[in-house]
């Protein structure tokens, strides 16, 4: 099958996935006068509304997986090809760094730009990788008729209940790098969220098998 | 088949969506003190839930398009027949407008106005032509009997995600500069985001051929 | 079949849709600090999701209409038998006042008050005849399977794009008249309200009527 | 079958469902800037979510109870074995109380700590027996393939129609002792809120087995 249009599909999906992540804060953070929570709300609810449709959409090309760690345990697995692994997650990273720049272009910003917000700490990082183990398990287990809404509902509640609002996603990181606005990281703070985010993965695979695991794999 | 009952499903569904539109943006005005974020939340979650029931509701009877760029798509796939293209786009503008007057009356407003909002500049051409390639792909990819909630749950990202709060739609265009309220358009501003429109619905056809192509035409 | 059950579930979830409507309302008038459209997005949202589940939860048993003019509908389709209509109306009148006292009672209120909220006007009524209309169209032509989700779907919408906040209902405007809070509408107003509701219901069945008319009825 | 498999899934089920309710209000508390509607619309939508991914990942697994009073109604319908009732709640209290450290470890909060927030009185009693039947009756009525829907939404509602912000879980009243944040209860207000949701629950089974009768049953 078509390998470059499943990258047409995985680059596109991922660049309007930040395209939306990242635009729907600017416009949250100029409109919201200041209150950061209504600013949250309306960032939360374009994202659920947006990343159900870019399920949805790009599910039957390439699985709209749009996230690195996603492509990773669909290779281990063996629902992608190895050969398909790093050409996946290269074009998921470029057009991640294109929707922020879409994203800047639709609001008038300069197009090349850096996050200067710091996050970083013991207690972003615990949460990110609690809310990448979410997002892995939430995937590993959804039927595939409700994955599309399960991910969008799971990543609106991630946006709340984890402390660091949920990237749970290495090129939505990369991404956001690029936009020093409401939805931005710091370059200096990535690697430690892209560190936590690969735990999270870790987390959730292992804890898919335990919860998979054949009766007679519990004798201890 | 029945032209007349379809060409009164697509105006009484065109003028109830621009109801939907311009009666909860002047309800949400008017309420929020000020908060333009409170405001578009909730002009947000009343369009989302209104553009569902009508998709739901009219389209078994006429597709419900409530859109010329839908309808021009349409016609050209050879979905709607093409002599009944212009009664369609012309029942949605004659709707859109009776919607606006609609929501004028409910609203205690007079019937006839303009809306003196200039909506202008490179950002929101970009912003209106991605809204617009948005919502054609959404609406050329999804599945039939998901498309309803997919097409709302597009149009709520993408209230937020575009610089222009995405009006997508020639028809909503048309509508919104019959209302000085919260929702509307100069008329001066009309044609810059018609013909956005008109270039974000020619990228979504080409993209869905792309991602649609045939193994074999991928030589290149 | 067993008229009593049905009657309970009547009663049982029109209380609960008023108490879900004014206790919504009490506590989002006392939360939000004064911010009428804060109080109404969260009365709105409390509101799709009791509609909702209360309509999945009695539809089997009653039909779930918790409305006379929607049971008034049902018995000239003669889908209920005429004789339950008066026992069904009164259920539900009874049922709305109960769950008016149910929401007090939760909110330490005094249980027995009468609203002195006055709606009333042109805009006020053209509103509620819309506002009726929509919800009778979205029931007579809803997919059985999806009529909970469009009902509460299309309320959340009409909470926001007519000018009365969408009552549809003269079993809600009654419960409401007991309740001097938030949701409440003074008794010299409901009159004109129910008035324009039956308007808006027989609008909706000749409006159905019409998209629903045989080819050959379309000579004119 | 195997009983290991199903305790993980309860106590990491109800530990991240407490991770949500308490994290999410720690996040609006914080970001919320006092408006405490807003704090509690956040905390809404984070919890619907939640509940929704909750429900559909462990459902197959354990049944996704997270709630003493529903394993308790599952036990007494045969539906649980009754050896499992207990191991049952254990984990649920346990995993209450793991969750709550889990938002503590997020947030930056030491992680042992009791709620001051007293929650007493006839209106909270009331309030929190009626959120408790409405949860009980809609489990028990729910089609399977939308209860995870289903009660999420009402959820949802309950949060605002019910005085008592709807805890309607023993588990989640023991969890939400030991957080000293928005979404908290002090311990002496714990055996009020407990014995109220059991007073629910059995008017919940009561209900359900009236609207169940078989028409024989009715001759009263």
């Amino acid at each position: 099958m078509s390998l470059s249009r499943k990258l047409l599909a995985e680059g596109l999906g991922t660049a309007l996935l930040l395209a939306v992540v990242i635009g729907s804060g600017v416009m949250a953070e100029r409109l919201s006068g200041g209150n950061v929570a209504i600013a949250l709300l309306a960032n939360t609810l374009a994202t659920v509304g947006g990343l159900y449709i870019l399920i949805e959409v790009f599910g039957p090309v390439s699985g709209a997986h749009f996230n690195p760690a996603v492509s990773a345990v669909m290779a281990w697995r063996g629902e992608l090809p190895l050969a398909s692994l790093l050409p996946y997650v290269a074009v998921q990273l470029f057009g991640a760094m294109l929707g922020a720049w879409l994203a800047h272009a639709m609001f008038d910003m300069s197009l090349l730009q850096f996050s200067t917000k710091l996050r970083s700490g013991t207690g972003q990082w615990v949460a990110e990788c609690v809310a990448t183990f979410g997002l892995l398990l939430v995937i590993l287990r959804a039927p595939p008729t409700r994955v599309a809404a399960m991910v969008a509902a799971y990543i609106g509640a991630a946006y709340w209940f984890t402390a660091s609002t949920s990237f749970a996603n290495p090129a939505a990181v990369f991404g956001r790098m690029f936009s020093d606005s409401f939805a931005g990281i710091a370059p200096a703070s990535a690697p430690g969220f892209v560190a936590a985010e690969f735990v999270g993965t870790a987390l959730a695979v292992a804890v898919h098998q335990l919860l998979s695991a054949p009766a007679k794999a519990r004798h201890v």
